[in-house]
């Protein structure tokens, strides 16, 4: 959809396009001769600036920017931004103490390393395995998390190790019991840790996924039938470039290396009134905190997105395959380390799905009925994180979605081993370790304008006994509105007694019936609290997950709650959003906010995770409440309507356009139509 | 699918088929002459004798027996059994001070009698309607909670009024502000409750969903293009009467009047080994209490199936238009009033859907990736509860899911009057109460066989320091597990912070891997506490309703927890779950068990959910931990997989059943294939 003459001007949030990183390759080689490109990235229009534009497309439009991250000779680390069209680098900055995101090709090249180096031979020949036999040796490269041994001036990953007997063994079944340290400079081995009790290689039976060990196991089941989902008229949704129209929702579709799907500037057209709603939402930052105290576990605690990037770990999808009916896709361009260019193809999927029932009544008193059925509209990737992939949807009425499958996170266990409960045994030898996947939704506001408030509500029963005049039967309940008036009042938690949400409000835009402001509430319930204690290594370096919601004034660059550049941060201090509240005096009242939402689970694993993991969905809800004058769906077509005065006339005038394709099991009939609405009464 | 030839013998669970209920009603009439039935159901099995045949069908086969009450001149109501085969009634007792379920045909009586009541007729003039308009006031029929003025012993219902100028008007926008008391047995308004402060008939426009009313707020909108889902090879389940065999699980699918859907001898054929998990699983109550203070709105708490009944509200269903695909339905028979037969014809839907992924894994190191896509089972209802609708999903894994939509109930308002905060003015006129839905969902668990335990299970941070030995970095967290050893501890509240689940565990049966018992774990969030106050009205009736968990000890006809019959009980004592418990002493630490779980929403009316509600989910699961071996989902045949030395050998032997009906959205094209999984790296 993308013109690719050179005349096609991009959106100001479009990401950067193959040809515009290829100019700032050449632009950075020139002025700074052979590096290793980490980031060429679209460096966002401020706010201000955008907004005045957006508004107005006759003001000037703002200019390409690249956000740039190199590792030169040395493992200098600069930061650098890139005026495209003048070509000139407008900043350059030198990084001290501070590690950029692991690319793809920095984590692959890990374990090459591994298998030639003579400690991690000797190790693995320690375990149990021949030397010979090291081209069977795998391993997971990691973020270090942060090591104080080793600190943050060399740029390291951690190795773990497993071994895989057979090439398309599912590797996490024989898990080894040490882990190399890699140094991305030198590219070799500096250190290794060993535990003090040794785990030698299990000796047990592989048990696999792939059709091979599927049929050894018995074979496929042969018992499903195909269920087809086609959309012979297309699809209901329209793009410009990458703004999508699709059921008075319009939005722009961005995406970077960091956060994957970005959506932008997201409008509801309102009866003509075309309102604002969020100017920017994406998944921010992740942690998934590992549970084990035992060294070097404390080590696992991978910021998915700061340290790996969702958009670097974008999974290629398939037709069919990881979605179903008529999809659109959008492609990914990076620079790869040398200055070439690495495409994934198909990283956004955006289709549309049924979804069931949108709204039903039916009255018993005269038989009327009205069904009307839901569709959704899915913006959806899937990206690797070494061993989960995170289906991430997002659809029109704005759920957030994320499915965690993949494999698990595995250590060695010798049999009768005690796990201590920080891990079960999933298969023998095979432990694996309690885990939280705590994800952080950066929530830019723009309520009906850019001047927002935000409340807590829980309902709560009146304070009145039973038995009181004011509450005699004792029956009285209501919601107790808190307002975040600083940003430290702010830091808050969840409490599922309360059914606890927090309201997005413009309280300059009051309902005209209810009173109430506008405002869209955050339903949210996957909602654990931080288990790494006060004071911890992850407490400190992931100052986003101590809370369920923390909420900030609009700062240009605040875009990622964990820091700029996360792997190997100590945490003192801790970067991003505690750097941010400051002593958390500001005021967020009536002003451009943004809201930070933790959100996750805990996985405490069983064995049906293994060797691969069924789909755990987690999803949360941004709800309108109190923004549109009344039920804003009405006027979808019904499936079904009849009145009650049509019904009193035998049906005639019933609106009926009930889906003629959908049949009933056991017989080629289409089954009885909804003309007799009818309960039995008579 | 049910022969309908005199030899045909039912499973012993099957609901009474048309003619058992017609042989029922000819053998009470002929004892008891004339008289009005209420229920005429069946009376289930008793546990230790169905579960004799059920593992030995040779042994004699459990009678059949009805369940009936009735109600005879002078308002006397009958508790009975009847032996069908044998032709007698072997129960029959007088009740004193219990009123049994609300039917449809009471409810459906009121509205004439309150349109002929002159008292109710002085009413609606002194609120504007003259006279001669009184066929365009219509009142929702309720129970009426439990009124200490009008006590237990004479059978009422409350009127809930309202004024409709146009039959096709949406009913709830000009709520009247009086409510007549009407007596079941004397057919007419005993009493008429009015407030104080009156509220005069609203002047305000009407709002309408009906097309007519769409078309007059500009029409409905033309821009979604239609989505097909079709079974060309049929479904993949089978029926067997109403026992469903799917992907493993095989279960009797029960219906009655009070329940609706009853899932009955839930078991999974594991490698061959047919393991039980669930006896019996069914929503077993609910209750819908609201919250304004203000007499007599305190009655306004409604036990949906313990006074008006999900089988006797239920809707009957449409292709098409309710569920999509290839559906099978069952019917649903109840007896009439006066000794009839009414038919809901579709009352349950039994259909599959395709449910995205159901696990992925790919490795960015060789390319290789495995995509299987989920299918789920829905059993399926939708009941009317006067004013709201409920779709109850039950899929194979065990997800119940709700989805509230419908009408809110509203009542009339002023123009600048003060909701207190009890309820919001969702129209002019009209102000929506604040509620709550609480639903009761019975488990009575199998888990491995009859006997098992129940833990709670919280993840908590070790209370070993940040920096002590055993903790040094902070990171340890693990599982706690309470076990219910008795009746009393069982009695427990949702935890957020700790992502409390609920584990039914078979202690006998320990995983040979992880060492944990094989459980189920009731895995829920959606779980607000009970906000009517400790000893209030509701807080006395709804017992079941004071903790998200209760268990108890199996006791046959144990079944619903608010009590067996439940309209204008007094809570003093409360019925039902507070009696069975006890004093709380009872053991419940390896034995037949059932868990009550309540769980549900706090509804805080806003504009958008009026004049119709867009649905909104509640969902829990029921997941196995260390009950299978491994994945037992692996032999699900994936739609496409590489192993890694397919992906070596150019895809030589990859499997790839990606559905070839998917299209791209703006080309012809079906989009290339999955056999290079790259992500863009060489």
């Amino acid at each position: 959809m993308v013109a690719a003459s050179s005349d096609f001007l991009p959106h100001p949030l479009d990401p950067l396009s193959k040809e515009e990183i290829q100019s700032v390759i050449g632009i950075v080689k020139k002025a700074h001769g052979e590096l290793l490109f980490n980031v060429i990235s679209l460096h966002e229009p401020r706010k201000a600036e955008l907004t005045k534009w957006l508004e107005n497309p006759s003001t000037p439009r703002p200019t390409r920017i690249a956000d740039v991250v190199v590792i030169a000779p040395g493992g200098k680390v600069y930061d650098g931004l890139v005026d495209i069209a003048l070509g000139s680098i407008t900043k350059w900055e030198l990084l001290d103490g501070l590690q950029p995101i692991i690319t793809m090709e920095e984590l692959m090249a890990v374990e090459h390393v591994c298998r030639k180096d003579p400690k991690v031979i000797e190790q693995c020949e320690f375990s149990g395995i021949p030397k010979e036999n090291m081209d069977k040796v795998y391993c997971d490269p990691w973020t270090i998390g942060y090591d104080e041994r080793h600190g943050n001036k060399v740029r390291l990953q951690q190795a773990l190790m497993y071994y895989r007997p057979n090439v398309d063994d599912c590797q996490y079944q024989y898990p080894l019991d040490f882990c190399p340290i890699y140094d991305a400079e030198r590219n070799e081995i500096i250190a290794i840790d060993i535990p003090k009790v040794r785990r030698p290689l299990s000796k047990m039976q592989a048990i696999n996924y792939h059709p091979a060990g599927v049929e050894k196991a018995g074979g496929y089941r042969n018992n499903l039938k195909p269920i087809n989902i086609t959309q012979p008229e297309g699809v209901s949704f329209k793009m410009t470039g990458r703004e999508i129209e699709w059921q008075n929702w319009k939005f722009h579709i961005g995406f970077n290396y960091r956060e994957g799907i970005i959506l932008n500037n997201i409008t509801f057209n309102d009866k003509g009134n075309v309102r604002p709603i969020f100017y920017r939402l994406s998944l921010a930052e992740m942690v998934v905190p590992y549970g084990n105290p035992e060294h070097p576990h404390q080590r696992k605690h991978a910021f998915d997105l700061g340290e790996y990037g969702a958009g670097y770990m974008a999974n290629s999808l398939t037709l069919g395959c990881d979605c179903k009916g008529s999809i659109h896709y959008l492609d990914a361009d990076f620079p790869t380390r040398a200055g070439g260019i690495r495409t994934i193809k198909n990283a956004i999927c955006i289709h549309e799905e049924d979804d069931g029932i949108l709204f039903k009544h039916s009255d018993f008193r005269d038989d009327s009925v009205i069904v009307t059925r839901a569709r959704k509209l899915i913006i959806q990737q899937i990206f690797t994180a070494a061993n989960y992939e995170y289906a991430i949807q997002q659809d029109g009425t704005i759920q957030p979605e994320i499915k965690l499958t993949g494999i698990l996170n595995t250590y060695a266990m010798d049999p009768n081993e005690d796990t201590h409960g920080w891990g079960t045994q999933v298969y023998p030898g095979v432990n694996a370790h309690n885990h939280q996947h705590l994800f952080c939704l950066r929530i830019d506001a723009n309520v009906d304008g850019p001047n927002n408030t935000v409340f807590m509500a829980d309902a709560v029963a009146s304070e009145a006994p039973v038995g009181s005049p004011e509450n005699y039967y004792g029956n009285a309940f209501s919601v107790k509105r808190t307002k975040f008036s600083t940003v430290g009042q702010s830091a808050t938690d969840y409490d599922g007694t309360t059914s606890r949400t927090w309201d997005i409000c413009n309280t300059n835009k009051l309902h005209p019936y209810s009173g109430k402001p506008a405002s869209y509430k955050l339903v949210s319930r996957e909602v654990p609290r931080l288990l790494p204690k006060e004071g911890s290594l992850v407490w400190k370096r992931a100052g986003f997950a101590r809370h369920a919601v923390h909420v900030t004034r609009y700062q240009d660059d605040q875009l990622w709650p964990a820091g700029r550049h996360v792997p190997q941060t100590s945490g003192e201090p801790s970067l991003g959003l505690p750097e941010w509240m400051g002593d958390g005096s500001e005021s967020i009242d009536n002003t451009d906010v943004v809201l930070w939402h933790t959100f996750g689970v805990t996985h405490i694993p069983a064995p049906e995770d293994f060797p691969i993991m069924p789909v755990e969905p987690i999803t949360l809800l941004l709800r309108p409440r109190n923004f549109f004058s009344n039920n804003p769906v009405m006027d979808v077509p019904p499936s079904f309507c009849s009145t009650p005065s049509q019904v009193a006339a035998n049906g005639v005038g019933v609106t009926n356009a009930t889906d003629k394709i959908s049949k009933l099991a056991f017989t080629n009939g289409s089954g009885d139509c909804c003309t007799n609405g009818t309960n039995g009464l008579s």
